[in-house]
């Protein structure tokens, strides 16, 4: 079971985002295409401390880079982003429907409605609307 | 501009989730509560290993537990998982936004509209529908 949820995209995507300055970087990515000097404008850090950051960011995808002449213009890759929000949406959704399910047990419980009403109310609310 | 974006909070969940084990873990809680030795079946570690991996989960706010008895269950904290996922929709949001704006820009050159036929256009588009 554990083969199923070992991404290594996932472990180096949540790694990456761990770190702030790389967050920043990819708060600034976001916004559009940058140099690896621009990215580097906010953090007091040397740019080869930046550049290893941009490395990491690449390693796991979140990041493509281009390098012409002796600029290196970086921009975001959305897939990468889009699979660890959607791993985590998945999780919440789950737990939201399954809240969403005992709450709708409680309150059938609450008014002490027999269980069967449940069942007419459901299929009322499938009647087409008048 | 770096202390807008040092959330101590995510740095410690987006690092929890970068591990598979933990990863499971917060898999299984989104089915529903579990006590710690129900999280460790799955993974080939000992108890105190998987008692490590909790605190780490409690500790970023993704997990809380209940120890009644000799029983800790444990179950999500959907607030830490919604933070996680705001922070990554809202960049990818702001990127794909850009990318709108921009296969705007390139159909308008591509049809050889003049710069003014794209004002019309979102003039037209204010107005009240008939």
């Amino acid at each position: 079971m554990l083969d199923q949820l070992v991404d290594p995209d996932l472990d180096r995507i949540f790694h990456a985002l761990a770190d702030p300055g790389r967050r920043l970087m990819v708060d600034r990515l976001s916004q559009g295409p940058a140099s690896v000097t621009q990215l580097g404008q906010p953090l007091a850090m040397s740019l080869a401390a930046v550049l290893q950051h941009v490395q990491v960011l690449e390693a796991c995808g979140l990041v493509r880079s281009q390098k012409i002449g002796r600029t290196r213009t970086c921009s975001i890759n959305p897939v990468a982003l889009r699979s660890a929000e959607s791993w985590i949406a998945e999780r919440r959704a789950l737990w939201e429907r399954r809240l969403d399910r005992l709450g709708g047990y409680l309150a059938d419980a609450g008014s002490g409605m027999p269980p069967d009403a449940g069942a007419d109310r459901g299929q009322s609310l499938n009647q087409p609307e008048g």
